[in-house]
């Protein structure tokens, strides 16, 4: 199950903070990259940087074809289904990921163009409020987590070209299942952009003078807030099941914080659940090297032993 | 109405994170600064670093008196009242301020010892989720915000001392009521410390793969849940009027979010809302430097005219 083979050429499907730093990352590590966008603009900055990069999606699928690249889509979330009907007529063969903050809702787009075989699917945790070709950043990734779909009947030499495509950007590669991932990054990646968005509304609503008095706890609470509407709604409604339960679990817990505060005049339940979370969550990140999946890519039962290592604070480490 | 004698040492009763913060950026301005804290410890460490620190109180506010320091509040907001009660006997006559992160209750406690002529509070914009000597820093107040509570019939002499307390810091100065203060902070300073603690609750509450996959949006959005709960505590719970309606209007504005995403599909309004609100902010705090109040202080009607000044995004510039 070793590559022997040099790894095959990187096709990019959309050029924006992901699959833009994607491409300079890969390129500064010197592996084989081009891409895709649908903005002449983005496709003009991009080449002007050194990039290689087009306009045309049925020319990047015919050339991905030919040079059995690996192609990651980069797109938002609704634009994935209309993207791969193209795959499907044009690059039906090749390896195939995405990086999208939900992983049910594109694996099942993929099964139904019947591309299920060659996918497995990737979510980097990194990004910023910032997004197009502009904000790319070849460091994005480095010492992120690279979520790597394991569900069962992954097929192993995709999955490890997929693994490898995120430990090429300098990520730490962490397999989980879909659904896993999906209630997980619910809690901690949707969650905080409504909490960070609520903040900023209820904040604004008292006026000029507040927000000139707003310090840090405002700025660092509510800086997602500032991302790109249309980018939020997309990630957010994608994941809207497991959203919708992280979301009535923080309003019954509010509620509970603001009776405490009226009958009783004290905070302390929330405050100290949320001083205990948030220090369990600092002593998650920092601790030291992670430790490697030692369990073998492919064989049997690695899916589950993977996820399980996982779950227990392991990587994979190639 | 112009300093022409030497400023007045200041008494800072507290050396925590802000009042130490203040004896040292004070010191290194060459102001005159001697201070007090309960704890041996606490001032060890500041006698140690070159600082004028005392554990004992009575001694502490017998200095002050002989030296008509300007007096400084800066623990926190449930033992102002015992500190109070020593002032009263100790030391009368000085000029007295606080940098409590509430001010009409405060205010009030002033007044109940009968403090209220030599008394005009403030709050300075700054912390970290750290607290103690050890994590003091000089530069804290830096180009933060200093609200100078400017109440009708406040004195001018004690407001001017105050303020050229805060504008030794570095900080800029921001007149405000004593109320107006309190909604603002309820909104943009206590409420974040209660969608922090939330969203670093329902996180944790996921897991540990959950928190490893952990990013930006969840590190900064729960940072400030990592203050110490008892100071996190003190602070909210003496503004529980005010963060009462901020937190009623967040769950009622999560409630609708929550319902529009579960009845069709999308968070659209509470994003839409939540960036045009942070936009809001970012441009308040891009603009250059703010214009000056140029009404005197003292002239008749000050107060009123400072607020409004202030109101319209000016500052005193002394």
């Amino acid at each position: 199950m070793t590559h022997s083979s040099p790894p095959p050429p990187v096709c990019v499907l959309g050029l924006g903070l992901i699959g833009g730093s994607l491409m300079r990352a890969l390129h500064d590590r010197g592996r084989r990259v081009f891409g895709y966008n649908r903005s002449e603009e983005t496709v003009s900055a991009a080449n002007g940087d050194g990039y290689d990069a087009s306009a045309d999606l049925v020319a990047t699928l015919t050339r991905a074809a030919q040079e059995s690249a690996l192609i990651v889509l980069a797109t938002p979330a609704p634009t994935i289904d209309a993207i791969l009907a193209d795959v499907v007529r044009y690059a039906p063969q090749c390896p195939l990921t995405d990086v999208v903050s939900v992983k049910q809702q594109v694996a099942a787009t993929v099964h139904a163009h019947g591309l299920s075989r060659n996918f497995v699917g990737g979510h980097p945790m990194a990004g910023s409020a910032e997004s197009g070709w502009q904000a790319t950043d070849a460091a994005l990734f480095t010492g992120a987590v690279w979520v790597v779909a394991t569900d069962d009947g992954a097929d192993p030499q995709v999955w490890r070209s997929v693994a490898q495509l995120a430990l090429d950007t300098g990520a730490r590669v962490i397999p989980a299942a879909s659904d896993e991932h999906d209630r997980a990054v619910a809690s901690i990646s949707h969650l905080p952009h409504l909490t960070a968005s609520v903040t900023a509304v209820v904040g604004a609503g008292e006026g000029e003078l507040a927000l000139r008095l707003a310090a840090g706890s405002f700025r660092d609470g509510t800086r997602v807030a500032g991302t790109a509407p249309h980018l939020q709604q997309a990630m957010l409604e994608a994941n809207s099941t497991a959203l919708l339960a992280a979301l009535s679990e923080t309003i019954d817990r509010l509620t509970f914080a603001r009776d405490q505060l009226r009958d009783h005049g004290t905070v302390e339940t929330l405050v100290a659940d949320g001083f205990r979370a948030r220090k369990h969550y600092e002593k998650i990140h920092a601790a030291g090297d992670d430790p490697a999946i030692t369990v073998e890519l492919g064989t049997d039962g690695w899916e589950a032993a993977f996820r399980n290592a996982a779950r227990q604070g392991a990587v994979w480490a190639g």
